[in-house]
């Protein structure tokens, strides 16, 4: 990771599972960014409590509220860490906020798919338009030549359970809404890559392992932290031949 | 197409485009089915005049009302179905009904995405739901060995635009809601093969070309007669050996 000198970072669901210790490994690095921005519903509520608490040993954490399912909540994020930039830009998105679910091909309701797929794909575009014209600027500011994490990156927390070739773990649990989005997410990855590559942005979709969050269950064999720090070591690696790919927490290929 | 003696069918979306002519074509077949299920939104409204004309010489055509959006009336739907079989079951089910949209990156709303996905995904999952008694009788009811359409099977029609890996006329439409409705479609499908196979049900997504319909517009360079034919000389071909494939009009495989 000794490479990855991103300057500002913004993490979306960051107030528990990946996205909480995805926020506290970039604050731990050696050098570590100027602000990293944690997003999460409500920055006042009990369950963003451990986000708050690392908030006095690091001044350059900023909580944000932003509910993904929300386009007027989603631009006061943006204005919020426009403010906060000074005119800077945001080298890094990390769309990580997501639901799960469990319903089969019998039980899955319309409400159930349609919660889901907006806070799992809609929430990631949404999320990203508003952030644009920051990703933007970091790309224009950056005197790297091709595409970086470092330089201005869209990363879209996805899951190999979205691999319609591979159908991820479906002996345990058929989670159509869950699988579906993930489908639809890694489709919207791809535009990215394809839309936003002349602005100077990389595009990547991340599988980060099944692992023992709220929604991974205690069942899963990859620790929070090995997830973490395995997608802190592929994602300074990732550059213009990569865009628009869907890479694991070990830095391999997934196929769609 | 000789061998293709399918005895029940239902085709939902089936008052224009693609949906119009698959009634049309099946209708006209040397050996037509018994039944054929036609559903639109709205059978009484003037769009499904060209579909209350076809009544009058087919008396095994009926029209039946269904909005893929509304879980009320897709049960009110399979009731009627139900009823007019009377004891029989559904062979095949194409759910084809579905809509586009060519929203950009930048312009896409929740509202398009929410009505894009609910319509193009969830309305092909609910339909099956509903219709999933029927095609199992339908299988069970059936003396051949392993799966086809002529036995029991769920036909999704899908695009090649949901291919992530060749995001097919990017160049021409970005139709971001209709790219990732499509993708998360084609895992529903791939749900659905492996979810029912064990039924005697087969499931597939079927690329019909870019066709010369509403959706397609005039600059598509497939005409509906030759889509609809293509899919209907394709379908009788496939076994257990393609549940789950994304295959085109042209009996193509195509990648997820």
């Amino acid at each position: 990771m000794a490479g990855f000198n991103v300057r500002t970072v913004l993490v979306t669901g960051a107030n528990r599972g990946i996205g909480l210790e995805l926020v506290k490994q970039l604050l731990e690095k050696s050098s570590p960014p100027e602000w990293v921005f944690a997003t999460c519903r409500d920055p006042e509520g009990e369950r963003a409590q451990q986000l708050k608490n690392l908030v006095s040993r690091h001044p350059n954490l900023v909580i944000v509220a932003l509910e993904a399912t929300d386009p007027a909540s989603i631009k006061a994020a943006a204005t919020r860490v426009e403010e906060h930039l000074k005119g800077s830009g945001l080298n890094l998105l990390i769309n990580n906020a997501a639901i799960g679910g469990n319903g089969t091909l019998e039980s899955e309701t319309l409400d159930d798919m349609s919660l889901v797929y907006t806070t799992n794909v809609t929430g990631p575009l949404l999320v990203s338009q508003a952030f644009l014209p920051l990703l933007k600027k970091a790309a224009q500011g950056s005197n790297q030549k091709g595409l970086s994490c470092s330089k201005a990156a869209i990363v879209n927390m996805s899951s190999e359970a979205g691999s319609i070739q591979n159908v991820f773990i479906w002996h345990l649990g058929q989670a159509i809404a869950y699988r579906c989005s993930k489908a639809a997410l890694n489709m919207l990855t791809k535009c990215q890559s394809l839309g936003y590559e002349g602005d100077g942005i990389l595009s990547i979709a991340v599988h980060p392992g099944w692992v023992q969050t709220d929604m991974g269950s205690f069942m899963a064999p990859v620790t929070v932290d090995a997830s973490v720090r395995g997608i802190l070591n592929v994602l300074p690696t990732l550059s213009e031949k990569d865009n628009g790919a869907f890479v694991s927490w070990e830095g391999k290929v997934l196929p769609w």
